[in-house]
């Protein structure tokens, strides 16, 4: 079993991204729960990690590829078995202005992942926005645009 | 063309209560757009009659069949073509305790409608909540329990 | 006792405008409760007519006496003794840039007061916001700037 | 200067309940900035050791002194200059009945803080809740009682 370092969490979010299930695995329970931070149509815990693939392609979405993020700093305690990582993340929602600096249209954050890892995989994740991020995220991620009309996606 | 009074008011819902598409569209354009309060995944503006009745379809499901609305007050303004009813609604979330007090699974606020009409229909419906009801009804309309999970409906 | 008319509701406002607390009371009870919408700082049931007074000061430093109503309609129902006033409110965060579109420093939303009136004078006020304005006017009302620094007002 | 480590992040955090300023001073800067997370009266971004203790003697007299938090983990990356430190956070509204589940009395989330630590003291603080914690939480900061009416504090 691997030991639980700083450089081990960077490599489970590389597993994630590259796409490559087996190597993900290497990372990520099969039934890893993952929450997602707010109450809307997409926030709560998801059960298993194919429900969490299927939220990151669903963000992938609504941003129209836009969304990123860059690390801040990572923690370990790899006695209690934790991690967290920090991040910036940006995203714009598919569709919208590329200038708009309106909530509804820019997601422009400080998040963390708080993840809790059992015999070198993650079992469980929390999302975590920063400030006031909940309150603006959740316009970012409703399902109206500024002008009260229903988004196309 | 008929006059807009309180009775007529009272008989739009009637009509939309009905089921009758026939009824319905004596007092509701075809192209009525219906404002929802808030930025929950059912929010906004829904365009037409017919996105308007796959709302209150949704909200059937949502609470199991329990919406219930007692009405408070109807008032018109037929120079402006302008009335406002207030509503008491209740709704329990389907599969939710009965006896249930969260406003996760509990909606106990009072709403009201604000409805412009144009040659004898409604052409725009705009839905509001009392008091702290926007911040509450949020819970509400959230996918995920009181407990984070996600929620099977 | 006067009857209740869309000109008794304009009346009502124009007297609480005034300043003038005699007149006001011709309108206004001095027991009158009224309801600021939302969970911010200012929210919830203010009791009495000097309660209420106070919170439109406090709007008014808030907002550095930007605040403007543009009256929509206004609506009534004599018998039962209600009305309602909508009307588009903005007012700039005192301080702000006055080209801003922040949420966090301008309020621009479409709102309404329901009134209940006995004996020709209104007991109670309940503010609305229509749309999702109670969610952006959190923003507003909040003690925060965008950036997350405490406002000095 | 002391070394970042777990046990230095627990030190902080019973120095800070001491009340003996000087035993703080040997973990927390006098400029500490410390982000409230939220948009609620007291929430953002306070200035100075002294403006957050304001800020702590404030949750103490809203709950009465109720509040409690239980550890849960402790992580640092003592290279990059950063700790988190995870805990269970209860508190009941001080005059709230004891057995209220009611989000505007009860406080019970999990929640954690972001430091930056320099030169072996704490230089920022960020808190941050966890889940639907921010929702909830805004109604137990709120100014309001469930039924409406505005709280005696």
């Amino acid at each position: 079993m691997s030991e639980l370092t700083v450089e081990r969490v960077r490599e489970a979010f590389g597993a994630l991204a590259s796409g490559d299930r087996r190597a993900m695995l290497e990372y990520w329970d099969e039934d890893v729960t993952f929450e997602i931070p707010g109450n809307h149509a997409h926030a709560g815990r998801h059960e298993g990690l194919d429900s969490f693939l299927g939220f990151l392609k669903t963000v992938g979405e609504l941003s129209g590829g836009t969304y990123t993020a860059e690390n801040v700093t990572i923690m370990v305690n790899a006695e209690d078995g934790y991690s967290v990582d920090v991040n910036t993340n940006r995203a714009l929602r598919a569709g919208a202005p590329s200038d708009s600096t309106s909530p509804y249209d820019l997601l422009d954050v400080t998040a963390l992942h708080f993840l809790r890892w059992r015999d070198g995989r993650i079992v469980e994740g929390r999302g975590v926005i920063l400030g006031d991020g909940g309150s603006t995220s959740a316009l970012w991620w409703s399902p109206i645009n500024q002008d009260g009309s229903r988004r196309g996606i």
